[in-house]
């Protein structure tokens, strides 16, 4: 009676949403994420409660980062790829972690249209991406959304994110594979990519290689295949692989496709595939909890009041760092015993 | 009358010490350094108090970071470099960050004999690598003996540090320039590097390019200069440069010199020299801040008694991370308002 009532209301209770969400009633799974977003403290343990009801389904699909500077034809190529994924007969759910999107509300999946076909796909899912907040921001969200979609069912999560700044690191640390769609002038671009970006890639896609671009496409090809040749591998044994797409023409998407497979089932062979997946969620539990630790401690009204003056004095050379931080930290000790490990 | 018996008995006074380091009197630079990588509770604020007083002493040398594989002629290099800086007058300390030197007690520089000229030299001070333990470990006692040598009037500070882990990075946050020693066979030793290395350097010397070795030596140059072309910067305006070396023969010594005046003169003229070490003096306190928070929350003993449980259900995918998190930290929490940002 009273869940007929909640129904009425549109309230769902952790059953409904843990119910809804095994069965892909995509209404549910998007109320679910909706939940999972939400940065209203009352909905933080029932979000949990569904979570965690849900784990057991979660796991089965396969992880697909993919970052490139903005007009590298991210949105294109995904909608290309999951297109191709559906029409087999997969499930797709696209997911962003977009850093801007707290400013710019979804800068990268909130224009639906710029993924009108796949979204209109009976078999994708795709959502835009959410603005931060609680405990563990935009990445715990995507990250949840991502077990929730699982649990749906959904054979591929393509996670998009914008190459820029820290998103990439983020998305490295949630998915089993890592592709970036990069234009044509490698060279340039990689000086504009993040520090670090070369040596978590797994597929790099030179994209637009179409028309007169493409004789561009392949010798930018040739002299990327060189420089990550030199550089640390990313997954044990396996050598990242350049590759020339159209996400316009669809040529290369198949192909795209095929080191998708051959490096998931190499990663598997090697275990580095479940191995790489306990890493991420143990990595992710420290850094919620680190991260909140740090939130606590800044927002101490001492801590508050102190660091300012501290910071300005260390910037200047008044004050040694350690001296500074013990300052900061004396009112947390009863003798600087503690200060030792 | 008491300092004079503190004396006798070898006790030095704050003042001593202050005193001592400012007219570069090297026996008591060198008890200075041993006061400030005491683990001893006693010493902390002794050390703290004589650091605070030489502040306004320090600042005035170029730091240097050296880093490369073991083998790869770190010592010989430093030797070489020294010895040619303390002929021309200048004054030079070698320090070190030794990663394993807690465990095999300063693997680096531990063998004297290894720097024999350098350390010999009236314008040279060789201090080896100290042990771990208190706030900061290695990397805070590694920085402060650098302020302690400087306040002694150093006009080169070299801090090497042998190519594995973490350590690279730890270095590069204390130095102005950061010079990688590499050995020819280029390509297999950039995969052994550690990731995001290659986007830390000023300044690449192949060296041992002597005898036989030299033509490869120019091959790999040729690399690695390309493959730098394709790296973000390190340092904004500044493309780092490629070099051979022979620190036996001294080949190329006098050329690795300029660059680093080239670079510093660069930096100081972009103002970046002294931003960078405002960044570094300000992100060296967080650090040591945040790691002693940390530190002491996970010596909590609750904390150590829920922790390895929180863990194994997180890999085995039993809890979800953010549940596990919330576990761990609840008896922090009054209510989970505090959860929110």
């Amino acid at each position: 009676m009273k869940r007929e009532t909640n129904h009425k209301r549109g309230v769902l209770t952790t059953e409904d949403y843990i119910v809804g969400v095994k069965n892909n009633n995509r209404a549910i799974l998007a109320r679910a994420i909706t939940l999972v977003e939400s940065n209203a403290k009352r909905h933080f343990h029932i979000a949990q409660d569904v979570l965690s009801a849900l784990i057991p389904e979660t796991g089965n699909s396969i992880r697909l980062g993919i970052t490139g500077v903005p007009g590298a034809g991210k949105s294109t190529f995904i909608e290309a790829l999951g297109i191709m994924l559906c029409e087999q007969g997969f499930r797709v759910a696209v997911l962003a972690v977009d850093p801007s999107s707290s400013l710019s509300r979804g800068s990268i999946l909130g224009d639906k249209t710029r993924m009108d076909q796949l979204s209109r796909h009976p078999n994708a899912f795709v959502r835009p991406s959410p603005t931060g907040g609680a405990l563990g921001g935009v990445a715990r969200k995507t990250r949840e959304t991502l077990l929730l979609c699982e649990a749906a069912g959904y054979d591929f999560i393509i996670v998009e994110t914008v190459g820029v700044g820290q998103s990439e690191v983020t998305v490295r640390s949630m998915v089993d594979c890592f592709l970036v769609l990069m234009l044509t002038g490698a060279g340039d671009e990689l000086q504009g990519m993040k520090k670090g970006i070369m040596e978590m890639i797994d597929i790099m896609l030179i994209n637009k290689a179409d028309g007169t671009n493409i004789q561009k496409a392949e010798q930018a090809k040739v002299e990327l295949t060189r420089i990550l040749h030199y550089l640390p591998q990313t997954s044990e044994g396996w050598q990242p692989e350049v590759q020339t797409v159209s996400a316009l023409t669809g040529k290369g998407i198949k192909e795209c496709w095929k080191s998708i497979e051959t490096f998931t089932e190499k990663m598997k062979q090697t275990q580095q595939f479940e191995q790489r997946r306990k890493k991420q969620a143990t990595n992710w539990f420290y850094s919620l909890v680190e991260e909140q630790l740090l939130l606590d401690f800044y927002s101490d009204k001492n801590v508050k009041s102190e660091l300012p003056h501290l910071v300005k004095a260390v910037e200047n050379g008044h004050i040694s760092p350690t001296k500074a931080a013990f300052t900061l930290l004396r009112n947390m000790y009863k003798d600087d015993a503690e200060l030792k490990q």
